[in-house]
Order: structure tokens, then sequence, then C-alpha cells
């Protein structure tokens, strides 16, 4: 973690082996879009998968999927149209456009630029001498710019439209909708896996700031006079690193260790549903393989936080260029329904039952999957004796099998596809490997992040057993054919450890 | 499927449940798109993981992922900004557009209108008098209307862009790529399942024909000099109905019943490739749940084919309202890396092993998983006793158990609830209810589509049995609880019958 080349060698494998790449490579390239390859389509699945058991596994969370272009009337009412902007500084020479704040974060130690504002946005551009970073010359003043991609619905041009920036709008949108699939009874949650745009003036490193993004994400819909959250006592004790916007104000970035029910208790996060969430959070992330010092919850200062936001917390984790926004957990009140209703002239309060009616408070995790994906990736490797591992939870890697005759002659070749075959049809994500020698393939499985490596030799055509080796300790064990589906179904639904696999071997 | 108000039933049913809904109700609606509910993307996922399992069981079946909004120099090389494009007809008076042959068609006994051409569909429009559907006015002259979604790239407006209508081209535009990761060696294929657009000039019913839909796309590259499908075996024994371009020529359309293996023989179908993937496609539509009578391959003619295209067969289902294309098989031949050869100016040819060079052909099978998702809904339906069933096949089901408490007292709704969290933690997907009584939440699983219902009763307090009862036979069986989570995952993994899973019980 503290190779300063860590993100390029990590780009370098994600572009061999086939997690991803820049799109549209054969054309030169466009920034800020990223193509998944076959290991990187598996690893991310694998990832929306943890997701969902981690956040949709109580009742009464259902799952929605809504249409990507939505009619400018949405953002008009959620206030997108407005507030969805950011300054932008076009240069006077090239012509080229960038983020303002960028520019000056680059240019100097500040952080959080942008939530400092447009007046100072403007002044610090001409403090610090700001110039184009790719010809030198003088910038224009920066202007407020949509960052949302614009169309025309309908053939003919008719009405206009905006591709999604967030998924949340249709969750509010079809709030009454999913208030009757729930039966009509609070708390119930909406949550969505799926596409957003976003036009950013300028897209930065590879999976980082896309311009188009998968997005998980959650709104709990609940009653503020009942604010608690029957499922928090399931995460009370999970461990978190939290920033306070009060250590922020000092200038304080030691975070406080504490529990989640502590954070509570001290009134740190205002909505029990927030700090249920963010403990859910913690879990999803450390699932992903990332340990507890290299988290944190930062709050947003208010003049940092969306027009939405009561109180935001964003979870961060320490990659090798610093410290990165996984996910944002916002507690957005009521202002979305009743932006809605005003914009659809459309009743959005529910009944209580002592006759009052009221409109429903929101909280809101929030998940970049690409900025995940990375993190997986860049918290698995480790170089060893020259070679690339990538370390990825058995339940994530996109291959859970790699299986190599040891050599391809004398049947040992025939007998391997066997192997594989069976291992196919019991249900593993398997891959069939004969090309090279045995050291290299073992290589390139341990780079593609493969947990097992099953080898037939000659031993196999006497005995039927078959070699195990294991990606991150390179040890080996023995087992016989007729045990390796059952053992490898206890190894991958974790009730087994590699060494419960087999007769152990020396390697 | 004789009901002609099937279709209305289905979306009530749809509606109701949490299939899926017209967007932006609250907003007045918006026609060609739909939002699917909770029980929607679970079937919506389930199909998707079917295909998969059909379509890229096989090794060196690479998927990826790429972008959705492509820069316009990818829809120039293809053909798209030229050949996208249909007839459209405005209205002189009330200035709403229409598809031209689709006026046709309602107006009159032809099909395919499309096919015959411009000038064909100019003089049909005028030769039947075809007016305004909405006020009856006349209508202006068509014109051809580009049906992509455009929109700029950055947010500075540089560049132009559109939202790509099928996942093809991306499979194109980065063969190198995958022909890298596939070792270099032919055959090969990249698979997709993704999100595309299309700027209908009308939308028609429900799933049918949306603005924004999911396409579960294929392209298998092949030299030509050596066209055999080395898994075509697996299927030559399909069963297929078969209107070639001969029958319709002779405006026939009872189709040739005969195997895949047969149609490869007399030469139906060109390319052996594209044998194998029809007879897949036959499976996995066959899986979905609609039986052999109810499925045809209907060719088409020459001027109804894509510009790319050297054969094309639609996979057509009878539905209530007629036979509507369910997928697309189409021989692609070297058109597409040929004309992103010339876009890119870039190489795509490869090497054979005798040192000649040469561009790889294409066969593509492409599945829009809307119309798939309706199919399955509406062959899955039953009306029984004024009840109404989703016979969904089991392992497509959104829910896979739904588990009850007999009453909500005594400990039976504690027991029900320590049942259910056991269930669930086994890894089924499981829906708890204890709302009214027991009839009418065995009527709301069974119009949800879920297989199997567990029951909670008194005498489970005693015997530590439930009942399980069956969605399609109404039977019920006892069941230990002990045995309960192995014996239901013999019978989601189909090594199980209903009858299997306990003692008989009268009902």
């Amino acid at each position: 973690m503290t190779d300063p080349n860590l993100y390029d060698t990590i780009t370098a494998i994600a572009k061999r082996r086939g997690y991803y790449w820049p799109s549209y490579e054969i054309y030169g390239g466009l920034s800020g879009y990223v193509t998944y390859g076959d290991l990187g389509t598996k690893l991310k699945r694998n990832i929306e998968r943890t997701w969902r058991n981690h956040f949709t596994r109580q009742q009464n969370i259902l799952e929605i999927e809504a249409p990507i272009i939505n009619p400018e009337t949405i953002f008009e009412a959620s206030g997108h149209i407005t507030n969805f902007k950011e300054y932008s500084s076009e240069c006077t020479s090239c012509g080229h456009s960038f983020r303002a704040d960028h520019l000056i974060e680059d240019k100097t130690d500040l952080e959080n630029v942008e939530a400092m504002g447009g007046d100072a946005i403007k002044r610090l551009l001409v403090e610090h001498k700001v110039k184009c970073p790719r010809c030198g010359s003088p910038l224009k003043e920066p202007t407020l710019i949509l960052t949302m991609f614009k169309t025309q619905i309908g053939a003919t041009g008719s009405l206009t439209g905006y591709a999604r920036p967030e998924a949340a709008q249709s969750m509010f949108i079809n709030f009454k909708r999913g208030y009757q699939h729930a039966r009509e009874k609070l708390p119930f949650a909406l949550a969505q896996v799926g596409k957003v745009m976003r036009n950013e003036i300028s897209p930065r490193r590879g999976l980082t700031r896309t311009r188009e993004f998968t997005i998980m994400e959650l709104e709990l819909f609940f009653d503020p006079q009942k604010p608690e959250c029957p499922w928090l006592k399931e995460v009370e004790d999970e461990e978190i690193r939290l920033i306070t916007e009060e250590l922020l104000a000092d200038d304080e970035r030691t975070p406080l260790e504490l529990t989640i029910g502590e954070a509570v208790e001290k009134g740190l996060i205002l909505q029990p549903w927030s700090a249920y969430y963010m403990g859910v959070s913690k879990q999803f992330i450390t699932h992903l393989g990332v340990p507890h010092d290299h988290q944190r919850f930062r709050a947003h200062l208010p003049d940092e936080r969306a027009h939405y936001s009561a109180q935001t917390y964003d979870h961060e984790v320490q990659l090798s260029h610093g410290w990165l926004e996984v996910a944002g957990h916002a507690y957005r009140t009521d202002y979305d329904l009743k932006s809605h209703q005003k914009g659809a002239d459309t009743d959005m309060t529910v009944l209580r039952e002592d006759g009052t009616r009221f409109t429903p408070h929101v909280v809101e995790p929030s998940f970049g999957l690409g900025r995940q994906f990375y993190t997986a990736l860049e918290h698995a490797y480790e170089r060893r004796d020259k070679r690339n591992i990538l370390h990825l939870p058995r339940d994530l890697a996109p291959y859970q099998l790699s299986i190599f005759p040891l050599v391809t002659k004398d049947g040992l070749r025939e007998k391997a596809q066997e192997v594989h075959a069976a291992l196919k049809k019991s249900g593993f994500t398997t891959f069939y490997d004969d090309r090279g020698s045995v050291g290299r393939r073992y290589a390139r499985s341990d780079e593609a992040g493969t947990p097992l490596a099953v080898t037939i030799d000659y031993a196999t055509l006497d005995d039927k057993t078959v070699t195990i080796r294991d990606r991150d300790s390179w040890t080996q064990v023995r087992t016989p054919i007729k045990d390796l589906a059952s053992n490898l179904q206890s190894y991958f639904s974790n009730t087994a450890q590699f060494e419960d696999l087999g007769q152990p071997l020396k390697s």
C-alpha cells in the first residue's frame, strides 16, 4: 500500500488479465469511459451480489430498476437542474475545459475546494496564478456548468430528457407504488443497482471518476416521530473511525475510534437509521478486503453537503494515492418527497395510526461500484517472488478454480478436461488451461486472483487423486476426485479452510 | 393463451404484485419506459442468469461490459448513422409523429411493411388514406428519422455521442483485446448483457417496444475457412419449426418441422455456428416455459435484413396477441470488423497457421430481455377457481418460498419467523407473510409465482413438522423442520420433485 506506482501496476494487470481497460482504444480512447472484460464483469457481478446480501437482506427492502433517461421535469423538481453543476475553466488558447476546484487542488495543498463556493474558487485561481495544465496559457473566469447528459426523448425531438446522475430520484417518484408493495407500512426501503451518467468536466484516473458507472443505492423511508431502527442491534458493536463535523471544524483529522452504538449514544450520528447503514457499510467494505485502519467515516461540513442533506458521512478508504470516498451516507430528511409532491402535484404524505398525515424522512447509503471495484483490486494485491498475486476473497474472485493437466500428453489432457467438465457441471466457475508450463499457469492464475488450482498429473491416472494448490500460501494438498466437488463446496461456502481440502503435500 | 384480454390481465398483475409498471406515473407517464419492481428485478436477474448458463457455458466465451454512450465516430463506422432510421409521419394538425409502417399495418392486413422500403411506404399511406390516429387529420409525407438518442460528451459540449441501440458494436471495437484474452485463438466469443436505448417514434404496448431495455448479445468470431462448430452435436437433435426464405417467397407460413442437424444438412441454415446458437436459443426459450409449438424461427427476406446480414432468422413465440420476435440470429459476415478497420484505421485481421491473414466472420444471437420477460409471465399464467397463478419455472420465480404462521398468536408467529430466518440463512429467497387469512396469503403467493409455501401451525409446536404447499397442484406435504433445508435444496436444484418433499397431506 506504500508503493507509489501501485496504481499503474493495478491498471496494467487489469488490462492484461481482462479486468478493465479504457474504452474506445482503437479510436484513440475517450476519457471517463472504461470497459470491463471477462474477469471484470464477473468481479463486478460478485460485488453487486455481496452488496445485495448486506443491504437488502431484511424484509421490506424492495429492489427496483428504473430508466436511465428521465424527462427534464423530474430534475427540475429534484433540484438537479439548479444544483448539479461544477465550476469549469476554459483555456483562452487551446480551448480545453477543466474543473476549477481540481486545478486549485492540484496546484496547492488545499482539500475540498468545491465546498468553498464560487467566489473562493474564482479568487483562488487568480491568487495562485493557475494556468492551463495542457498548454500553460491563461484561463477564462470559471462558469457554472450543468454536468448531466442532455438529450431529446421522441425521435422527432419533442421532450428534453437527461441521463440520471444518481438512481435516487426513481426511488422517490416511485415511493407511492413502493409503499403499496410494502403493504402501506413504514419503515421500508427501495433499493437499486443500475447505471448512472455524469458529464464530468475532467474525468480522472481510471475507475475513480468515470462518466458512466454502476451505482448501488438505497432509500429507507421512516416516520420522523419513530426514528428507532429495529435492526440497529445487529451492527451496534461494529467499530468505526469517525471524523465528525466538530473535529473538521478544528482542522483535526485523527478519527475518533468508537462503536456504532456509541456514536449514536453520543449524538454524533443523528439518525439511528444512518447509523445502521454505516455499520452495514463497514461490514460490506471489510468484506471486500479492506482492513479497519484503512477505513474511516468523514463528516461533510455544512457548506459541503448536497442541497438536500441534513447530515452526511462519506465512507472513505485509504489507497496508495490517498483517501477515496467509496460511499456516502446522507440523511436526506423529507426534502425529496416534498420536492416531487410539489413538482408532480401529487400527495406524498402517509397516514399515522393516530390519523395525522406526514411526509416520510429518508436516509440513503449510496455506493459507486467502480470505486469499490478498484479498492478490492488494490487491497488484494501482493508482489511476491517477482509474481503478482490478487488475494481476492474467495466469494469475489472471478474464477473459483483453475484446472490444469501437468502435461498435455499420455491422456492427462483428456483426464483434466473430464474433471473440468464435472466441476463446471457442479456449478463452479472454472478456467481450464493447458498452455505453457505449469509454473506459468500458476502465475497467471494467481494474477487473475483465482483462489484454487486443481492439477491432474500422472499419479491421478493411478490413484484417482488430484493436487489442489492454494493461491495465498502456495501450499498444496492431495484429494481423491470423488471428494473434490463436496470439499470445494465447503471451501467456497466458508465452512472449510484450505487445510481441510485434502492431505498436505510438500510443494 | 386464447384469452383476448390476457395482455391486460398480465399487465394488471404485474403492476399489483410489483413485476413492472409504466415509468413516471406521478408525472402523467411517458410512453416507452417501464420500471421493474421487486418481483421484476428478481425475475429479470434470473432470466439473465439463465441466459448466461445457456449462452456462455463454453470455454472462450468472454463477457464484457462497455459504455452505453458512444462517440459518433463508432456509429458512423458501423453504418448506424446512415441506416438506423425509420419512416416517421407527422400530423398536419396535432403535430404528433408516428411510425409510418405501423400506421399502414394497423389499417391493413399487411405485415412487415418496413421491409417494403420507403417508396412503398409513401405509396401505401396515400392508397389506404391513412390519417392521424389521434385527431383524424391528414399526415405529412413521411421522412426518415434517426432513432438513436443524441447527446454531447464533455460538459462543455465538445463531442457528439449517441446512446447505443445494440450492444454489438462494443464487441467489435474490442475484438482485438478480446482476441488477446482468448489467447489469440479462434473461435471465441464476446458476450454482453446491458442496457441499450432506441428513440422509438411510437413505442408500443408494455415491454414489447420500449425506449430502454436490457439486451443479451453474443458475437462469435470464426475463420470462414473453418466454419465447423465443435459444439453443434450438443444441440443437433433439438427439434425446431423453421419458416425459410423459400417458404416466405411462396407466401407459405406453415413451418418445416425438423432438427437443427437436418436444417444444417439441407443448407437451410447457412452457418453451423448459427445453427448451434439457434439450438441453444430453442433450449433457452423452452426453459422460460414456452412449449415447442409456440415457437418458430422465421427467416428474413433479403430486403428485410439489416444492412450487415447475410442470413437472419428471428426466433418468434406465440402470444395472446400474435407472434412476437424474442431473439434474432444474424450471420453478420465480416461486415462489422471491416467497417471498424476502415473507421479506426486499425488492422482487424488475424493470422492463420499457413501465414495468410483474414478478417473473422461473425454470427450473433441477440435477445431483448423485456420480451422474454413478458413471454415468461404470459406462458406461466393460469386462471383457476377465480385465482391467478403464475406457474413460473422454479429457478426463475422471484421468491422461492412463502413462509406463513397459520395464525399470529400462541407463539406461531415467533416460530414462523424463526423458520423464516433459518431458511433465509440457508440461502433461500423467502417472503414472510402474516397479514390476513391463510387463504388470501396462498392466493397472493400463487399470483406472485412463488413455487412453495411453508406453513407453521399448532402441530408444528408439538411435532416440529411444517406443511409445504405446491403452487401448481395445491397439494400439501408434511415435513420435519430438520429436513426442510436439505429437501428444499434438492427441490430447487431439480433433483427432487414436490412429492419427494415430505408425507402427503389431504388438503
